[in-house]
């Protein structure tokens, strides 16, 4: 199991205690999530898009219309920073103050780098295919070849990152557990419900496995 | 119903079929979902950090601890990016380039100010408790001198913003609807579920009521 160093640029700096710089902390969340929100600078001004993904070892992979700004500026180099957070309660404690969530987040720092090679750009853009649906990439017909010219495939190689994750019951200021206030925590679910063929599937077919095997899975 | 100006900042580039400048749109969103992604730059840096947040009328209010980074850039007026999002779906079609997301998506655009006065700032606090747990401030005892000193609460007055949101089943090529290959959408549905006492809470005291509220209630 790896470390990331911790540096200026991923370091934690507000409730310490729930820091982590283990890779396989870090990779369970971004393995966990389905979206990514992307941060990336134009002119001085932030920008923070939210973008599916895929992660292979210690690079995501990023895509996009391949004339879209996002994919020009990241395929260009410049700096990114890429969070996934996932929700997982309201923690309803007996303060405001004492108040806040449970959620699993990761936050990942790296530049990013236009795939030019074909071979290269189809496996990743298998590997985001196969994060949101596993098992879908050999199912569906091979991308063609104006789809490929059309996407721009952006790779991050992960040059530092970080997780944060709280699981927690209120902790509450000890004048507090005096007063007659329910506190606890309100647990946020997020579930893939069942799948809804949209009006075109022949009779006769059947659902994807890919498919048959998401249902009810939590993210 | 107001419009946020069209401007190079806010312009939705892709599948702008699906984007929304009202107001209302961009509102519904932001009050619909429980964590934002803030985007700013320190020295060329983006940085992306999940942040609970509330909104009243054009003005998003955020908080951190008094002494944190982000609170200190925010509050001395740089540009900041906040972007929220939810999933409502996997779109899985026929093909992987036409397989995506449906979602509802909001990105607002502002400066921060920190903000001095104390009354604005157990206002603003009351309105980002109330986001997440509406009613449940006037359940709670006041703020307490030391936490509102140890709390900065910066208010982003929205500039620009826009919105994106979509809510189709797939969109495939023609030809690919001639094959045998289950096609659809698989929902993802966020749920609050049900509340967990912590330990401390004194027998005979019932669930507070903005808490009981929540309960089954769906991002």
């Amino acid at each position: 199991m790896g470390e990331y160093e911790v540096t200026r640029r991923n370091r934690v700096r507000q409730i310490r205690e729930y820091a982590r710089y283990d890779t396989e902390a870090v990779h369970g969340v971004l393995d966990a999530g389905l979206v990514s929100h992307v941060g990336f600078v134009q002119d001085g001004q932030p920008y923070v898009i939210p973008m599916i993904y895929g992660r292979e070892g210690e690079v995501l992979y990023l895509h996009g219309a391949s004339k879209a700004r996002i994919v020009k500026l990241l395929g260009s180099g410049a700096p990114v920073c890429v969070n996934v957070t996932l929700l997982d309660g309201i923690v309803a404690a007996r303060s405001a103050f004492n108040s806040s969530m449970n959620y699993r987040s990761a936050v990942v720092f790296g530049t990013g780098r236009l795939i030019e090679d074909e071979e290269e750009s189809l496996h990743a853009l298998e590997v985001i295919t196969e994060h949101a649906l596993s098992g879908r990439w050999q199912e569906l017909r091979a991308p063609l070849e104006r789809e490929i010219a059309m996407t721009g495939v952006i790779a991050v190689a992960i040059e530092s990152a970080s997780a944060k994750i709280s699981d927690d019951p209120p902790e509450d200021e000890e004048d507090d557990y005096a007063t007659r206030i329910w506190a606890g925590v309100v647990p946020i679910t997020t579930t893939l419900g069942e799948p809804v063929a949209d009006g075109r599937v022949p009779s006769g077919v059947s659902m994807s496995r890919s498919i048959a095997a998401l249902e009810g899975r939590r993210l």
